[in-house]
């Protein structure tokens, strides 16, 4: 397929060109613009470049209020509840790891809870944001049913992606993952170029584990990661969100006709308000010092933490323009 | 092999004269004694009867200090840092999912860290405890290494037990996983069983996949839930449970002779403080109903929410005693 690069700035502008077009204000357009652009630039194509123009649409169909911005619902303490309006879910969940921050900053540990956001695109992205700025970050957010429970048939549970993030040097070590062990995006894409799974992703219509990206869009039996215990903890992450925020839990956004008013958690930790902060880096320098020099096993491949890949992605991405398929960027353009 | 039941309070006070035999004061051996017998009471024998030998050896052994107190080290805020001072395990997770509950009583959450503490047996005992009391909270430990990262050959990381509990009713739900798919203690059950494992629990000495106990027992690569994203949630919670509390990471850890000075994090959400607190446990039974009315696979099995097993285990050893192999009752009476 035709692959063309296009430069970081470029492909920035024309984001921020084609909000602006659909209302957003100029500087909401830029930040919203920046972090489409940049999970892009660090290879999450799936939730930049390649979902801009479901974004788009879903602010045409009123799915997200561009001008929304999130409303104070209460306050206990170093925990706060909030309502994201139905703002876009990038701003919505970097101004909730911003408040998170100031929270932390004020009480070693800050915790906001938003209910009625919409999809934060890539979870990461917030992970890196309180990460460089020194804060340990956690976060999830619910999504519509698209995972069984364990030993069910039909999907009830959402994917609920999950992050970690803690500061390494000047960068992060960021943890980004969801339930499911593929996403149907992986899987969706494994069946287009006709590759199996490198492992099974799910159940095929009869109940087998199979590694057959198309049986599992078939029977919609997607594996979570660990078996039951994927299927738990999302579970438990879906409750925590909707309960915390005061917002919509899976059942009920599966009841929408699109996948809009999510709930999410976002918790900083401020690791500068503890005695130990100068001991620190050179605490999880030696820790991945330690875990990277393990023995390969048979693939031989290199042993790395998460986020690591994110930073070759970037520099290559920078260096040479971020890869998009040549039909979908016109699409995009055109938006 | 033969089986006796022993009646829970008979079980607490075998445990407790034991405990106090070896310095133990009164009151705490009754509530040490306590946890031990009712992990057992819940079915989770592993970490209750079964483990209570081992923890009188590390007594005897000096790796548990049984009149050492938690030591507070630094406040910042809501979160606080504490020296456990190779304290009972037990005892010390006991008293920080306490102040963990304190702190968000004050501040809507609260997270207290510790260093140089003990083996917590059942991390989900601790969940439990605060959820029954209306509180959200989450937990984990590190532990010595026990798995590779992923793509390695030898254990680096720890298995890190994560517990995530929620109140419901006058119960709760407990979630409470380890990061490899099997522990090693379930793998030696089933290879003495002559039963293979479910699913693939580890890899053999050529790198393939297996689901036969012997060749992961004999490998030592066990496998982290949902493959390279189980590791990296362990490597994560093994760096902030060692810098959050300035204690030992996995990689100390590995270096001494047994496994005891483990660093650990509980965190607690105050739900009483949120203005939705009333709707709460009605938002909760309904996630839960439509979870369980899932339809069942082609294994016909009752579709179970996180702890729910606990509850039927808890009715059926309170009604008959607790079942324990005869020799092993016998080797304890003896301690």
């Amino acid at each position: 397929m035709n692959t063309i690069r296009i430069p970081f700035p470029e492909m920035q502008s024309v984001f921020q060109r084609i909000l602006m077009k659909h209302g957003f204000t100029a500087k909401k357009a830029e930040i919203c613009a920046g972090i489409f652009a940049e999970n892009s630039l660090e290879g999450i194509y799936s939730h930049g470049v390649y979902r801009f123009p479901r974004f788009v649409e879903y602010i045409k169909k009123a799915f997200i209020d561009v001008n929304a911005e999130p409303r104070l619902v209460q306050v206990a303490g170093a925990l706060e509840q909030w309502d994201g309006q139905l703002g876009p879910g990038p701003l919505n969940a970097r101004f909730c790891t911003n408040r998170a921050m100031q929270l932390a900053s004020e009480n070693g540990i800050g915790c906001v809870a938003i209910a009625n956001t919409n999809h934060w695109m890539r979870g990461g992205t917030y992970g890196w944001q309180a990460a460089k700025k020194g804060f340990v970050f956690m976060g999830w957010t619910n999504t519509e049913a698209n995972m069984p429970a364990w030993g069910a048939k039909e999907s009830r549970l959402g994917n609920n992606p999950l992050v970690f993030a803690v500061p390494f040097g000047n960068e992060a070590i960021v943890l980004d993952f969801a339930m499911t062990q593929f996403s149907y995006g992986k899987m969706e894409a494994a069946q287009l170029e006709g590759k199996s799974l490198s492992f099974p992703g799910g159940f095929n219509k009869n109940g087998e584990l199979t590694n057959e990206p198309g049986e599992i869009l078939e029977s919609r039996r997607a594996l979570p990661i660990g078996y039951w215990k994927g299927a738990g903890l999302s579970l438990l992450l879906d409750i925590l969100a909707t309960v915390l925020s005061a917002g919509l839990s899976t059942r009920e956004l599966s009841q929408k006709e699109a996948e809009y008013s999510v709930s999410q958690v976002f918790i900083a930790f401020s690791l500068k308000k503890l005695s130990n902060f100068p001991s620190i880096e050179n605490t999880i320098i030696e820790i991945i010092s330690d875990y990277k020099n393990s023995t390969p096993d048979e693939s031989e491949s290199e042993i790395r933490y998460p986020g690591e890949r994110v930073l070759q992605t970037r520099a290559e991405n920078l260096k040479n323009g971020i890869p998009v398929l040549k039909t979908i960027w016109e699409q995009v353009t055109k938006l």
